[in-house]
């Protein structure tokens, strides 16, 4: 089976490694063996053993009809969607690790691969070299899914791991993430929730049937979170994480968001540190499943590329595309209407009485000007009419987390 | 899609309610509805609605045309097995949730599939409601796999998450666990490790290729544990579980065993508690990878069963049953030669100084009569031979486990 690579960045030249490395396992299981044909990248790898494998020019893949598969691994979305697109077309199957591309242009991309009876698989879109993707939509097939909500960034989880085990200012962090080669120079689509946001989107997708666009989805980043806000998590028995969730109502619409959290330390989600991702899976039957494991890094994410490539030369003419439909109608729940617990933290300059601005609230700590209070069962749009009337009395609240219970 | 169903019991009778409660999402998935035609089952269930669709007689389902998928939901060996094999020689595809069917005949019945181009598929056998068996074989398909350990069975799990968190006897936990039906009135399959031990066995034959029996296993359970090894496994850092694993050496052996063992309490094994499974896969490209969720129970194990009838019906004519060849050559490595780091709990009525007998070791733990090591690098051949010489001067090893660094 002959495929070409398209970007020979971090992913693209470790699934080049990796189809050399585990070619004797990889050829087992795919029943025949993977040969890469060509490889598209601007850039010169003319010293590599591999050079005479290069292209600058798409149409040598596209022309080229020994290639029936390609893999994108070059990021970003506007030449990304338009080679993929081509690749579908002209009937080659695509594997992606994508994830922008595959939030923006899914269900435009799944459809043109099941008119040309090809397959388009994107399991390294989410959670790199966690197997996520296929479970969701094979194994847990059997069910109805509930809920999914997942530790989705790597990065933002090593920073704030850091300022939960080493008390270290989430500056610091971001910065010791930067050295460590976890965060890149611009952590912007990191830091500010985006990557996680899209994954979420892709997970949901797939789950729920329609796709659901970034866009139109509440996205909060870690930017706020100080070092009390993780005390006083401490002190409700809690961590704080950026989650991405996403459940269905009972009246057919769907709360999702992205936002920094509180989970409590007996929930699974909170002992996974550092750059690891995980994504628990709550379904009707079988209850909480979790997937736990490296959710970036070369050979991981290469991984799930391979892992894809090795399905489609399995399934041969079988079409086996995940699938999910367009959709304009945005039924996505307001956030500030989604029930929750809450954590605030008020600045109170005075320690003015404020028990009257909240109902089923419960004070954590009140020290100097500062109070931390959980609500129960309580929604944003009802903190923030609050907050405008504490405004008025010269009280500021600091920062409002959910309280998540999984 | 016309199904029969072998065996009305816990799983079986959950695989009907399942058809029924998500009969939507499954059509979808599958393609096409998916109805129960027949149910094998000795007993009597006339009071049922669907009590037209029973029969004693199992000719009734292998002669019946109409029928291609058979799930198999008995569970023991010897009429399962005669059941499932002529079903296959008939050319029906069978599901089934007996992981001691698939432990003791897994090759066997892999082979009559293949020959007959028809599907065998046992994901509800290891690990309940948790996808494992498809992702270790697809998703992680592209990986050379260096490791896999698990918490295999949930019913000693229970007893040790109550002996850790609420200092219960082994005794009294197994009555709780008793009582609240997570365990059997005779629990030796769990208790002793023999369940945990054929799930490791079908993990260890699908991920490298051979047919490991679970005979040739060496399997220890959870009776030897007490209170006092509890606490001094807390003493290090660490929580008891019972951890089935396989790994393969450079001399192409494998080590494989089922025993009671010390993980540190910063391994994510260690926070999977109560009746919880688990299973850790190390992967050459994609690092640890881990799968959790609820290993039992009628809706969870019934999900992944109906998870497998689903595929099959997606496959159509595409034979992609899971595959591993017999073997009949035991490459298993003697456990007594596996080099671990060992904790010991040692009866020395004198507290003579018994630091000549073990090198590597450090005290974690002395008073009034009884002393507990922690011993690095060796292996139980090392240190029976200590224990026959401290026999000789009257001291008694109580307790001798495995400490594991996942």
């Amino acid at each position: 089976m002959k495929i070409a690579i398209m970007g020979h960045g971090v992913v693209g030249s470790g699934v080049v490694e990796l189809l050399k490395l585990n070619s004797d396992f990889i050829k087992q299981k795919a029943g025949e063996s993977i040969e890469v044909k060509k490889i598209l990248d601007l850039k010169d790898f003319s010293e590599l053993d591999y050079a005479d494998k290069f292209t600058k020019d798409f149409n040598d893949i596209l022309n080229d009809d020994e290639i029936k598969i390609v893999a994108e691994t070059m990021g970003g979305l506007n030449v990304a969607y338009k080679f993929v697109k081509e690749c579908l077309e002209h009937k080659k199957s695509v594997v992606t690790s994508n994830k922008e591309l595959v939030a923006a242009k899914g269900a435009e991309l799944i459809a043109i691969a099941q008119k040309n009876n090809i397959n388009f698989l994107f399991e390294a879109s989410v959670g790199g070299g966690i197997p996520i993707i296929k479970p969701l939509h094979l194994c847990l097939g059997a069910n109805e899914i509930v809920e999914i909500a997942g530790i989705l960034n790597g990065t933002t989880n090593f920073i704030l791991t850091k300022m939960i085990d080493d008390n270290m200012s989430f500056d610091d962090a971001l910065k010791l993430a930067q050295n460590l080669g976890y965060a890149e120079k611009d952590s912007t689509a990191d830091i500010e929730g985006f990557d996680a946001c899209r994954k979420i989107c892709i997970l949901s997708s797939l789950a729920f049937g329609k796709h659901i666009y970034p866009e139109n989805v509440h996205c909060e980043g870690i930017k706020g979170i100080s070092l009390e806000d993780v005390e006083n998590a401490k002190k409700i028995g809690g961590v704080i994480k950026l989650i991405g969730r996403a459940k269905p109502t009972s009246d057919y619409k769907l709360e999702i968001m992205v936002s920094p959290s509180i989970i409590m330390n007996n929930s699974q989600l909170a002992s996974v540190k550092d750059v690891f991702n995980a994504v628990l899976v709550r379904g009707n039957a079988t209850g909480d499943v979790m997937f736990y494991g490296k959710g970036a890094g070369k050979l991981p994410t290469a991984s799930a590329v391979v892992s894809d490539i090795i399905d489609v030369v399995r399934a041969k003419d079988n079409i086996d595309t995940l699938s999910w439909k367009d959709s304009n109608e945005n039924n996505i729940v307001p956030y500030t209407d989604v029930v929750s617990d809450f954590y605030i933290n008020i600045l109170n300059p005075e320690l003015k009485d404020i028990s009257d601005f909240f109902a089923n609230s419960s004070i954590i700590s009140a020290n100097e000007n500062r109070q931390a209070l959980v609500l129960k069962n309580t929604t944003l749009k009802s903190i923030n009419e609050a907050e405008e009337k504490l405004n008025n009395i010269g009280i500021k609240i600091l920062n409002k987390l959910n309280i998540l219970d999984y």
